[in-house]
């Protein structure tokens, strides 16, 4: 086995079947080993709100208090995973979901409260890669839940895009390694047109004129965090483009 | 790896947070390679009331419509599925959680909607032993969530009492093999008294008097189904004692 794919698809994917549809199917003609690492975000907020679970915000940002935690770990590693397993089986891809407590796959440690307390948030320990490359060599697609574990007994909710990044350094560490965030846009955009490539000084510029903004800052950040770590390949592009060689935004150094 | 155990526990050692811990420190400190198959009925029902799913029945038996389904995914999949393995990271156990969807281990067939329409149930078609094995081998612990798949993408779900007794008969076919059921009982009961010994003429009788009613009767079944299946040993007990070597009902011949 030489080279890995790892893929993240988000919320917007995944909350439409159609549209997961398609995009498994496409997911699944890519001929390279490929991890699948999903997200979830707008069903969880749904059904934790027909619970009577109010998220609670801080500085705009979402607190994972236990009921919370409860309601990830019940769609995040339920719901979604297993409808993504099921559905890649179905499209002939045999696939293991996992969350990092599977296998230990990715220990994590609780968030310091101070000075915020976001709650039951996992901060990557480390991602253990034995396995993932055990089940990739046998032609078996992992699929990562964005949940990981304290180690002590309790599960903790991860960005699905630092899943993503800290597993394709891993990956690098033995294979060569690429890492696809898909979403709903075509790659990086300035207003309207495509940036078919951005380096460090390029989004910094963009970002400080107020062009890139919000998740894709992150997101961004975790890219280059990846290429830095000796993942070969780093893209941003539309989920409709997922098997394509080059395609959406490459980062690079 | 000679001897294995499969041990199924119900939504009443489930549903309590320190009769669970209890049960899975006993449980680890089984030294044989274990697998451990959950229910988890009451937390379900609880939630999907919550979500306004009233559960339709027919002839006292629970209809698994496509709202029954997503909860049960979400719940036995994801909440009760990852909280076992968590704590059994935290015991010192390396586990993995997984569904009959997950390297394919159980493919189902939507039971026959005639003469009566469950829904989406699953009978279970084989139980793929080759990654339970793998698993064990390794000294990971398989945890097995009560849900199968059709193969065509859908989620099924299935007793975790037939998953028992059909990865049992499986892993029989390759090591010796003990299946043990735990709930909360000392064992299969004569009013007060414990049946340490029970074989199928007296099970009958028992059963024809009315003694031996509900539940216990499709348990004791699929008890003997597995005996008939080259099981070496199979009892029933209570989950205060998994570790025993002797201990609640045996099931004899």
């Amino acid at each position: 086995m030489s080279s890995v794919k790892v893929v993240k698809i988000g919320g917007k994917i995944i909350d439409d079947d159609q549209i997961l549809d398609a995009f498994l199917k496409d997911f699944v003609s890519i001929k390279e080993p490929k991890i699948l690492v999903h997200g979830g975000g707008a069903i969880a907020s749904k059904i934790g709100k027909k619970l009577g679970i109010t998220p609670n915000m801080i500085e705009g940002r979402r607190i994972t208090d236990e009921k919370s935690l409860e309601v990830i770990t019940m769609v995040y590693g339920g719901l979604v995973n297993k409808k993504i397993v099921a559905k890649l089986q179905a499209f002939g891809k045999n696939a293991v979901g996992l969350s990092g407590a599977d296998l230990n796959i990715i220990p994590a440690k609780k968030r310091n409260p101070k000075p915020v307390d976001f709650g039951w948030v996992g901060d990557i320990d480390q991602v253990n890669s034995k396995w993932l490359l055990n089940f990739l060599n046998q032609d078996i697609t992992p699929v990562l839940a964005p949940l990981t574990h304290d180690g002590k007994g309790n599960m903790l909710n991860t960005n699905a895009d630092s899943i993503a990044s800290a597993a394709s350094a891993e990956l690098a560490k033995t294979n060569e390694t690429e890492l696809i965030f898909c979403f709903e846009k075509p790659g990086v955009m300035n207003k309207e047109k495509l940036i078919t490539e951005i380096n460090l000084l390029l989004y910094r510029h963009l970002r400080d004129i107020g062009l890139i903004t919000d998740g894709m800052i992150p997101k961004i950040d975790l890219g280059f965090q990846a290429l830095k770590n000796g993942v070969k390949t780093v893209s941003i592009r539309s989920f409709k483009s997922v098997s394509k060689i080059t395609s959406g935004t490459q980062l690079i150094t």
